[in-house]
């Protein structure tokens, strides 16, 4: 990788991480600068802009959403692709949370960004269907179409809205925890729970285990 | 009625109008004076600027919201207070829309209104939960007390951010319908739909067709 490319690189990464501990309005392009010891100059050599910078990210976040969010393809669903669902999703959240929190921001500010985030959120819809479509398919929910896309909706609202919902409700807002994101992951297991089968209801019993963390616990860390 | 408080009750009318209509940002104290068509002075007289007069509506969405969200006195819920609840909170989105469309702008510039809608969440919360176990108690929902805490932070979280949801996955983000806001309190009927006892199915299903909007619909109106 050419030393270029690799600035660029940083850039980014250093970025994504003053986003998400001090919020994305808070942190200038001279912030970014100062923290990776490089002159103004050199950053703007790679990004004209912070919403440059901002739709790299974004770039990012959508892949990286994209390579998961999708039904296994050639063979039945299991409860343990329900499992790689949830701890990739808490990750891209967890690792992105700077979007989540300060996204009416973002896309107020950059019409680009935000006709690319409805075609995402789209997509996400779509794919979101197609996942909760193979679960029924395979005998560990029942719910018929209406259902699907009614539950699909409830699942994204409930993910893009959570950091939002826990900022607006916490005495502290500032840092939130990655166990007061499990929670939110945790809420998404709890919409599908009146519709698991008989047959599934144990391994996903023991899924909602694993992802419990309690409410307080998510208000107050 | 004084005249002075006839005014000050005017401003207060006028201006959830314009703030549901353009939007809290794009409506400044000498808009509403404009439209009104009194002097900016007399508006002041009454309120010291824009926060107070966003405070004194939400007084007023707060008193209203309190006034319905608790269980039925002395009696046990039925399905027909389940419809109460559902035409009350889409009244209520409907009628302070600018509210749940600009809520982190209006909660980051005051500190003051933001720690009481933190106090609100937190009733709203209670409130919510006294309510579902109130369905339980009555027969209409089979849920244990962790569900009823989780189905009820999913409902508030799909409720307050149904707005911002629909206008960041539409292509049209400006004037929704309320058809729009109304397949929002359909998707908080779909939350609790995997839980409904058999008795109480047919009368629960009614009311889903009742409130049922298309996903298409909420999409383009």
């Amino acid at each position: 990788m050419a030393p270029r490319s690799k600035t660029r690189e940083r850039i980014v990464q250093n970025s994504l991480e003053l986003f998400n501990l001090q919020g994305e309005r808070s942190v200038s392009t001279n912030h970014i600068a100062a923290h990776m010891e490089i002159s103004p100059g050199n950053l703007y050599y790679h990004f004209p802009n912070k919403q440059a910078i901002i739709a790299q990210l974004f770039n990012q976040y959508e892949e990286l959403v994209d390579s998961f969010l999708r039904p296994p393809q050639g063979r039945p669903a299991t409860v343990q692709d329900k499992r790689f669902y949830l701890k990739a999703l808490l990750a891209a959240m967890w690792n992105y949370r700077f979007l989540h929190r300060d996204l009416d921001y973002l896309l107020d500010s950059d019409p680009d960004l935000a006709a690319r985030y409805r075609r995402f959120s789209r997509r996400c819809l779509q794919q979101g269907q197609a996942i909760y479509r193979g679960f029924v398919d395979a005998g560990i929910l029942s719910l018929d179409a209406a259902q699907v896309e009614s539950l699909t909706i409830n699942a994204w609202i409930v993910l893009t809205a959570w950091v939002r919902f826990l900022s607006t409700t916490r005495e502290h807002a500032a840092h939130l925890s990655e166990e007061a994101f499990k929670r939110g992951v945790y809420q998404v297991l709890v919409l599908e729970s009146g519709f698991v089968t008989p047959t599934a209801r144990a391994a996903v019993d023991a899924l909602c285990e694993e992802f419990h963390v309690s409410f307080n616990q998510a208000l107050e860390q």
